[in-house]
């Protein structure tokens, strides 16, 4: 015997496939749509559907964009010599916060990883070579997490990128800004050493 | 400068108005849903549409259900006489989970609540003393949380339904079974003291 209607019961296996959202909260979450206005109710299932229709790849970064190019490769005022390499359109998200980086993004949307069956042909590095070998590129910025298949995935991509006479450069190593040194583990501690620069 | 197409954005906005979702949550769950096939993202946009559309009360507990009586209310075997009084729809699911109740339920949809400007009339009590006031009814059981509004709603609804004569009754409080005395709370250990019965 069931004791909730089956509509409800399909919202919340609809909210539980969501990463992170356990049964419970599936059900509370559905519990919550239920007491929206019908309006704000139809406005959610709206955004899902359009967000999935209307977005898109920027056909140059790859990174997320709601049709044609993205914001950054449609802008004339970054400096198209420079790539900075990053895993995820988060990761866009996070470096651009810094207001600092002036240069073009390629979204790899993934890393390599062997172990999860992810190969080359899986992430965006066919076009990212393509782009590469059309020129008036000067550097790539490997701007992948330093875990292990973020770094074996800046090593590939370094090598074969460097065949085509463009600079390739790694985000710095070190300790994070206000961390303490007491606290960094020792492969940070020691990259920190490794990169230390003159004052 | 916005880095997120803007359907994504909204889509993100979306899932922060859910309770205990955050910005940075609403953003992997907005992420997530790009990830999925567009026919998964459909059946999601839809049994929230769905859900918001077909699940009413039932006329007679007002528990949540898909048109017509709920299933315990349509259900002959089910003991007519009694009623148990819950807050939430939720609370019905935790009973019957029991399997140890046979007899009906209402459901309150609320506690009072001065402090959130909750009064009698806010709740489904009018429909409560109906089906008392109609007759048939033995026993009425108040199964509202033991916490200040629960036990206010529990006594305001005691008073209220002994004018027809019924007999009107309360969970019983002591220590949850597998619990430590160690660690009850002093009211709860003086209820279940003064609760105490002989084996």
């Amino acid at each position: 015997m069931e004791f909730f209607p089956a509509p409800l019961e399909k919202l919340t296996e609809q909210f539980a496939k969501l990463p992170g959202v356990g049964r419970k909260s599936a059900q509370r979450l559905a519990f919550f749509v239920l007491s929206l206005p019908m309006e704000e109710a139809q406005t959610f299932a709206d955004a899902i559907v359009d967000a999935k229709k209307s977005v898109t790849l920027c056909p140059v970064c790859q990174n997320l964009t709601a049709g044609g190019l993205c914001s950054v490769c449609a802008s004339a005022k970054r400096d198209e010599s420079t790539i900075c390499v990053v895993a995820d359109p988060r990761d866009v998200l996070a470096i651009e916060r810094g207001r600092e980086y002036n240069g073009r993004y390629h979204v790899l949307h993934g890393v390599l990883s062997p172990m999860n069956h992810v190969g080359p042909d899986d992430l965006q590095i066919k076009s990212l070579v393509e782009r590469v070998a059309a020129g008036g590129i000067r550097e790539v910025i490997m701007a992948t997490n330093p875990d292990t298949e973020g770094e074996a995935t800046a090593m590939y991509l370094s090598r074969l990128l460097k065949t085509f006479g463009v600079k390739v450069t790694r985000l710095a190593y070190g300790i994070p800004v206000g961390g303490h040194l007491e606290f960094a583990d020792d492969a940070t501690l020691m990259r920190a050493l490794e990169g230390r620069r003159e004052l």
